[in-house]
């Protein structure tokens, strides 16, 4: 059995028995730092989630390997900023691998036991040089305070570094999760990769870290949208080196799961808050669906409109854009059993608008935590989906010429 | 048999048998035209498409029942402008019957044989007495030079009138086929309605009508996209009324297609140069697809990709941002034998950057006319979707409150 789970402050290494760094290997221009090291002091058990992307980036296929060969073993993850290492060739697959294999020599196992990701710009050779340089530095950073750096280093143009953790009690004995991720926004925009790795000191079987790792990413990371792009190397990786002697099982998996599914939120959010040009973070949720599919798929459609991220963004509740989205969206959607309601004002329901309370609405969305929902008037599922506002700041982040 | 289309100036009543009006009924506050009307001198063949949206609006309902009901037959088509009629439930529905049956007593003809059309703001009541006050003015302004008008009636925020015409040759008789649209922009911004109205002085039979209807909005209003979103109110509208004495039948089904298909793609072509915020008009071909539908659908993903759009109003050779919505467009995709082209110059062939060749492709995007083309290295299939690049002018517009 499992006790209440709680947030605390901290990040990958506020579990047991994980050290991490975060050095400046001389990628990036700029000269911040962009290479993050994490490694487990015992063999962890590891779960890991890829980008569905077909134009997938060489780390993505590396890891893949590596979890299949290991049998879901991992001791460490290096990860660089400042090249996404996609579109890259058997070149970008062998600097993948020789990361993986360099990181393994220091450490003392398996390379399959290293995991590898990368981001940045696609379509760029990987200075490899310059990851070779930077390792030995990684190494003599490496600390178990050092879980902040490993959070910048990991970053692009995030405004901000993005960590969560939690704790919870497993039979009598508590143990931590943390995680870091990063979002959208490049140094040289490409394609807005989200990276996340979360750490815990639990002891966690395989299958049952497998399944919790979806079923929280199911929730949080899926279902977040800053443009509606999917990136060539997004990743979720976790590991879990049972550090604490808490040891999950299949009674206290729920409990698990829902601990990581908190630090996996914080982390999602803190991407929507943080996405290119976002002054708002938007919750959308839909009701009334006629399947819990439906209901993500509507929310999804809102949440990626340009018309209503442009229209939250401007203060203007406009319910009619919500409307024609949901009714746009190829789910069950009954128009006179529809409902729109922005904040706690009710906008149109049962066929009827209620414009008289539009300034409210227009006065709540002056502010910086925006909630809208949308009633399909067709079932009884639901589904939430964040994501952010469409700024003239996005447009002209995004359409710069790479210099 | 028929011989060569050509294209000529013209629009709606370039076809002969045809009147037309644009008149400002008071609807939009600006006192710009806002009530187009028009007439064909005897009863007229009529096909229609409408928008897929749930959220239908009340002119769409009542001019689906009155082709129904009047087994494709036409004499009038009513369409204003400075309101949507959508969302507006019972008293919406009764104000677009409302509308056919003053054009039907005027026109003399039962009001199953009018098509009606709205555009503007959604949820807003139509002001039924502004029409009323208008028809009649309509009505004397009626004349066979006057399709120009209408053009600009049905006008919200357009930065410009479409129209279109065409010529054909059916069995040593010429006919015309002339044609406006309306598309994104709008006095208050909500979805960018897409109307369109053609006539024609073919005879042309209902089914063949219907067929070549469908086949040319298939290849034009549903190969654009502006912001990949589908109005309450969209309709093409057609009425063929043989007054030129050239009959089409299934051997010149095809040359009327063909010519029908040209004036559908100078109108639908004219939405996307008078997008909102558009400063670019963009070609996107995909080949190498292993079918239609895929080529179709990645097609449409790259044009509603707003990482593209921006690359490309930026004028950033972006070739990886292709790869990426291609890799994620759910399409059969093979990256080492994919290619990325814009204009004349391969950026990405065969799992090999050319990006030598990138400051001549910068250079080229600095034109208004773009054409880029993604290779999925599947198969042989191959479709064309026109966009507009994405500016912060279109964030601008859409996000001021409605005021």
């Amino acid at each position: 059995m499992a006790g209440t789970a709680g947030t605390v402050a901290g990040g990958v290494t506020t579990p047991a028995g994980f050290r991490a760094a975060g050095i400046s290997a001389g990628i990036k221009a700029s000269g911040a730092p962009d290479l993050a090291l994490i490694v487990s002091d015992t063999p962890a058990r590891a779960a890991a989630v890829f980008t569905t992307n077909k134009a997938v980036a060489a780390p993505v296929v590396v890891s893949r390997e590596h979890l299949a060969r290991s049998g879901g073993v991992a001791r460490a993850v290096i990860v660089n900023s400042g090249c996404a290492n996609a579109c890259t060739g058997d070149a970008g697959l062998a600097a993948a691998r020789a990361m993986c294999d360099e990181t393994a020599a220091r450490v003392g196992c398996p390379a399959e036991q290293v995991l590898v990701a990368s981001t940045g710009v696609i379509g760029v050779e990987l200075p490899l040089g310059k990851i070779r340089t930077g390792l030995p530095l990684a190494f003599g950073a490496l600390a178990a305070d050092q879980g902040s750096m490993a959070a910048r280093a990991i970053m692009t143009t995030d405004p901000f570094p993005k960590e969560a953790a939690a704790t919870l009690t497993v039979a009598g004995r508590t143990a931590a999760i943390g995680g870091t991720a990063k979002g959208s926004g490049m140094i040289e925009p490409m394609l807005a990769t989200m990276l996340a790795f979360v750490t815990t000191d639990a002891a966690v079987p395989q299958p049952l870290l497998d399944r919790a790792l979806r079923a929280a990413v199911n929730d949080t990371f899926n279902a977040i949208t800053v443009d509606g792009e999917c990136s060539t190397n997004d990743c979720v990786m976790i590991l879990a080196n049972g550090a604490s002697g808490a040891a999950v099982d299949e009674a206290s998996c729920g409990d698990f799961t829902a601990a990581l599914t908190g630090v996996c939120r914080e982390l999602a959010l803190g991407i929507v808050r943080g996405g290119e040009g976002a002054t708002k973070l938007v919750t959308v949720t839909v009701t009334g669906a006629a399947s819990s599919e439906d209901a993500r798929r509507a929310a999804k459609a809102i949440a990626n409109s340009p018309l209503v991220k442009t229209a939250i963004h401007g203060g203007d509740p406009n319910w009619g854009r919500l409307i024609a989205v949901a009714g746009r969206a190829h789910v069950a959607f009954e128009l006179s059993h529809a409902a729109v309601t922005i904040g706690g004002t009710v906008l149109f329901r049962d066929g009827r608008p209620y414009d008289e309370a539009a300034p409210d609405a227009a006065a709540y969305l002056q502010g910086r935590d925006i909630s809208v929902s949308v009633d399909l008037g067709a079932g009884r599922a639901s589904s939430t989906v964040w994501t952010c506002d469409l700024s003239a700041e996005y447009v002209r982040i995004n359409a710069d010429y790479r210099t």
